[in-house]
């Protein structure tokens, strides 16, 4: 009863987030000016007054203006929403002569780029969060061919990091009874693996083992911003085919003791960057941990997604493994896959050692693993937990990884550990199972080393 | 129906906001850390792991905190706090060397504060944003015999401004239908016009000619940011007293043509300097058109909360009145309010001449208007419409302002134009009503700025 | 915000609703009575302590009840739960021996059913509404065959029609935001125009010239009653294929001046005789005309269903029509139903005389008109418009009905009188075009009989 | 989640409950027409058509009717809406010749009052539901002295039973945090420890050891039906002035083990005699039990309220006191209630004595307990678990019940046993303490008996 109220008032955001923008709406505005003069007025003392109306006009403009226009908006952004050279001068200058803090607040002043301002007062417009995200959406297509553009997006960044708080997201659990017009949401984003259709989808969601959650924000109406999809299970699963296929029977245990992380996908192309999986993952594990108190293990079955094409371009790392191995290996890069179950048998051994030297050895520029599934888990605090042979047998999961998922446990009491080892000192959190496929001792690593590199 | 599923996913805001910080849910931190460890551990990468348990720790330890250590809290905010001056030296030499846009953003970067990054994480607690907010409240009591602080409030104030953006607020319908937990809160915040009780209250809700509005924001659970009481009326109204005693009476125009903003009241001290008022008045005034086209005219009554101090004050920029005016002035000043009705009719134009002088041509450092009420509404791009005597008869009202009150009209047509003249020109837009009382011309000013000085 | 209080109270209902039966929740009875025991039990003064866990104890039973032990059940009811024929024979001789008001309540007391009292009782489960209906779909199968229970049956409708009455049930309006698990029973209940898959529903929901709406009871949780699906249009519809077509083009008129009802669907089996569709049909127009005051025309497109079997049975009473035209309606009947324009240019006469006959002038034996669903929208006050040929060029359409389709009028001003005339006078309100298509006039009838036939 | 849109479409009935009825929304009906020619007309077959719309016109004809007007409404009701006489007879004489089913069934429907029909088709209109139950108001006022009204009444009765079924009432919780237009309900409907404004209902609501709990209807817009207070304990209280003070300090106790029922008021006048505080408190119970596993004794704290005026009237029963107390109670009954601790000492066992023979042994005419209160929870199933001197010290307390209160307790496992033997064969469940008081054996009482009257 207590939320009542407030549910109410909340909703009305999202009856302003709906509305359509309705461009006869437009007051004090003279039809004819242009999208540099409207910015322009919005950041200044016009805009004080018609805030709104100013921004509903420039975003309605926005939405109706061609590909070729929005390049031009973007680089007018760039170079003319930019602080005074002059003022940011004179402020240095004052506080590389005494560098007190009036001086210091006058430069933090001077610094501050006007495009964030314009940003927030878009923000005044009805829907025009849902706007902006949009707008990222364009300025990052045209990102990487414009790298002039870097400016407008690391303000975008800095603002979508404050309004995007975890503390401002909502964690919603979506079911089966959630509306069609979520639902179809979930079936375009998901990115592990597809959905095909709302049967598919109601298989995910009904059975009584299965989970989703969402964050959402109160000023994104109707758009989940991620999503993780949840399986209850008595142990930790090793096959993504297998998991997929269990909700066909009815699933009775009524105290699980495991649940699965086993598809997490971002939704929104605009908050690129703007990092929630990590609040996700921990904020469902502990409010599942209340509503199922017989949970423990809280686990993921992650794909390998880079596996097979580092394997490709770094088998002379492997050279330590028995040449009976690597000649197996090449052949299932070659696409002998192995069709008996002696062959999978046989290969089993070869790909698991190479896998755990892909996960334990194998080092970016930065020192961090090379798979960036690992970097996401590993960077919340997880541990390798295991290695699946056959973990995905579809097409694509023997194409990407040679059929290799793995298992990241998520134990609450290690994680901060687990972090800090692993940003600090670039170590990857494992279990002894995963540590001792290692067939060789690293052949050029220090023993003091090799003993740090593992932390279960 | 369309907006059931996300005002369901909203409210789970306000449980969450709503929860009690619990003390026994502290991960990884030890019990012995200080304020100080903490905060340093929260903006460290130890933050990014487990940011949520430490912001809540550092929130409940700062709940039980005496106020001598949140003393020293804040100073330790303000001195230790800070960007790395080396690092803003080196940033600002190489930008002053060459002001191009990579270094001028190493600049931005380097002077970046981190107590906005701190503010950002303890965000992360569950009920957050209210611990902020309370925080700031608590700063603020300190600031005025700590101007050391001033930095630290001015991140509050950066912080706040970005999160409380108008299209983040939520308008709401107050009504006698809303819970008793939120309308004692209008009881308490009422600065206006004291409301004594929840049955005093019901006067001002419950009548089909009142209405009752209040932006809230999703993360400050039942907390009304600032709220506006009013009044459907057949013409605009010239006194307090028959306004709130009128709906003792049943008001059966199914047709009113006047909406009178009669009270309206910030509620929120933590969020000081943070503008709600502006817009609340328009986005009512818009909705309530919508609800009932036959509303025209969107006016206030409001106070002249330093009419007569400064009266007392400046008399002598009146000498240009009659000398019998003066002297009735004098006399009201001394207590004679007058006692008859004759008394009251005699004094009447002299107090109005004075208010008209007090409206459009005293003016304060910056040569804006002297009333701050004033200053918010034609700020607001408000006309000054009309001023009424014996518009509040209260004892505060005799006492603060002679018994002054005036009506400030919001003409949507006219905002924008009154806005731009009152902030670049100092101009006071009024009727011609409001001006034809000064009764001699302003004996310095020149014919052409005189003329500028109305807009009607 | 005046609803959310109501509203949230109102949920609970759902959540008991949903909840599924526990049977170890059971208290105070004997795991070993039977049905029989516990049904007896129920209506007695035990089941006033314990009506709640005794109600719960048989619903459970039911449902895990076999076939046969049903069949036992409801002929224990028929037999077994009927008023003591000793005390109606007390009361029936003592009213007739002096019928004043004292002994007609006795009588009434005495011959009351003991089914509904148990029927009642049974409803204090949770969940119980719905078990009831349930429970009544299973009795409608085993009625055909078992005359015996009609007297169980009676005691149902006669209590479902005080409880699902119009007062208690809630409009809602559907749309693509509506939970998923709400709109695949759409699918499962359309009989109309069947659905295909969500994408199809889809289609039917989300155009902006498309409605959906049904009736909800609030005990009946997530279950529609009844729905009726509605288009937009600018004119009366002729053809149930373009209709369901347009919706591919996006519909812009922003005033549209026709609502067609062109799907009502029964969802509730158990609830049979129970009508809905006449409330729905009309709250709905009412709704819509408020919604958009453009719509002047509330108008159905409805199938003919049993027109060719009629006609295939009746031919004799078309002995009137040309031989010609009884030529071409042979051959349609026999398959030919043509194949070119012309040919279909030819037999449109002879089809759609043949279809005013059987609208106009056949009869059942009560003497209202042979298609049911005719009676229907006559027996609501509509006037039958129009008939149109090539309404329903599906096969099913051409199976059942020739390709006829037709549309009935409703029209407030007239409902009244059409309904008053047809029920007492089983008039069939028709516009001028309809009648004017009987080619002759009736042959063996008064003309002022005739004249009384039509109301326009 | 789950529970949103049906959440959704039930707020629907409140807006319809709430909508206020329009007069000029009437179709079809002639403005002339009387009460009476209206009423046969919703019930004939035009109501069919236009029911809607008759009802509300009879409604709103209703509510603007006077006294006078009413009186003769309810006559009519008494005298015209009744079975035809003829066709009872006819009926009645068939069933007499055969008593087979069919033509119970054919009597059965003779029987069956006309004013049933009525009242379920005015419930069509808007509001009908409420609209009702205040018309069963005005018929209760005039019941008394016109006996002849009584068989309209038993047909509210009979519907009444049927729609306010438990199975549609759903139990909310209320807070200090619900509207408050709900709860200046409780304040007007709290019968027995009157509320004094917002503030005094606060101190019932708002502490962490009290809850509210009421049954609402869902065609009885923002109406509770009846309402009931608790407070958590540590034990059974005896001093509803300690419990009602208690508040003032904070409770502490995380795990109370006592829940104290210690007002319960209906607040229908029009639903007397329909039943629903036997079926509030045990669901209370059962929530409050999930709530909090730590209660173990749901007790109430009662009045006695005929306790003094009985024991004026029948002293005499009481011969076999000892002389002394017989002396104290006189003095007692004179307004001599004891003035120091020593006189209240002394009055407190001749007072329990008294109140023991009240309770256990005096009897109304059909063998139950002379107290109201007692009849209530025992026929419920409960058991009287002690009589507290000095239980309540008011005014009241002493003119009522000479400050006795007394603890009912339901115990889950007794109450159908308790139930039974109570109805069955008037046996009291009482305490052994309870029992002990009795001073004497009862002195014309067999051995037998004595011991039936009381289970522990």
């Amino acid at each position: 009863m207590d939320v009542s109220f407030f549910q109410e008032i909340l909703s009305k955001i999202s009856d302003r987030g709906r509305q359509i923008l309705d461009l006869s709406s437009l007051i004090g505005t003279d039809a004819e000016e242009s999208f540099e003069e409207l910015c322009q007025a919005l950041v200044s003392s016009r805009g004080e007054a018609s805030g709104v109306a100013l921004a509903r006009r420039i975003l309605d403009l926005y939405r109706l203006t061609t590909d070729k226009e929005k390049d031009a908006f973007f680089v007018f952004l760039a170079r003319h929403f930019l602080p005074s050279t002059e003022a940011v001068q004179r402020a240095a200058t004052a506080y590389l002569e005494q560098p007190e803090i009036g001086r210091l607040e006058t430069l933090m002043a001077a610094v501050e780029s006007p495009r964030q301002e314009l940003f927030r007062r878009l923000n005044l417009a009805p829907g025009g969060t849902t706007a902006l995200v949009r707008m990222r959406e364009d300025l990052l297509r045209r990102l990487k061919d414009n790298p002039q553009l870097a400016g407008v997006d690391r303000d975008f960044v800095h603002l979508f990091s404050s309004w995007f708080n975890r503390g401002f997201l909502v964690l919603a659990h979506l079911s089966w009874s959630s509306p069609a017009s979520i639902l179809e949401k979930l079936i375009a984003y998901e990115k592990v693996h597809k959905i095909h259709g709302f049967e598919d989808l109601r298989r995910r969601l009904d059975p009584n083992d299965r989970r989703c959650f969402a964050f959402f924000h109160p000023a994104l109406v109707d758009e989940p911003l991620i999503f993780v999809q949840v399986a209850l299970a008595s142990e930790i699963p090793s096959s993504i085919q297998l998991l997929l296929a269990s909700d066909a029977e009815d699933f009775d245990d009524p105290d699980p003791s495991v649940a699965v992380f086993y598809s997490i996908s971002n939704c929104q192309d605009g908050l690129r960057g703007i990092s929630f999986g990590n609040f996700l993952i921990k904020q469902v594990a502990e409010d599942m941990k209340k509503e199922k108190p017989s949970l423990k293990t809280f686990v993921t079955l992650s794909p390998a997604p880079t596996f097979r094409s580092w394997l490709e371009a770094n088998k002379a790392e492997l050279s330590y493994l028995p040449a009976a191995q690597r000649k197996l290996i090449d052949a299932a890069l070659a696409g002998q896959f192995g069709e008996s179950e002696e062959e999978l048998d046989a290969l089993e051994p070869a790909i698991l050692a190479a896998a755990a030297h892909y996960y334990l050895r194998a080092k970016d520029k930065k020192g961090k693993p090379v798979d960036p599934v690992a970097r996401f888990h590993l960077g919340n605090g997880a541990r390798l937990e295991r290695i699946n042979w056959l973990g995905d047998t579809s097409e694509k999961g023997i194409r990407e990884s040679l059929s290799v998922m793995v298992n990241y446990l998520y134990d609450l009491k290690d994680i901060e550990r687990n972090h800090e080892a692993y940003v600090n000192l670039s170590q990857v959190a494992a279990s002894k199972a995963v540590r001792s496929i290692l067939l060789a001792p690293e052949p050029n690593a220090k023993a003091a080393q090799r003993k740090s590199e593992t932390i279960s």
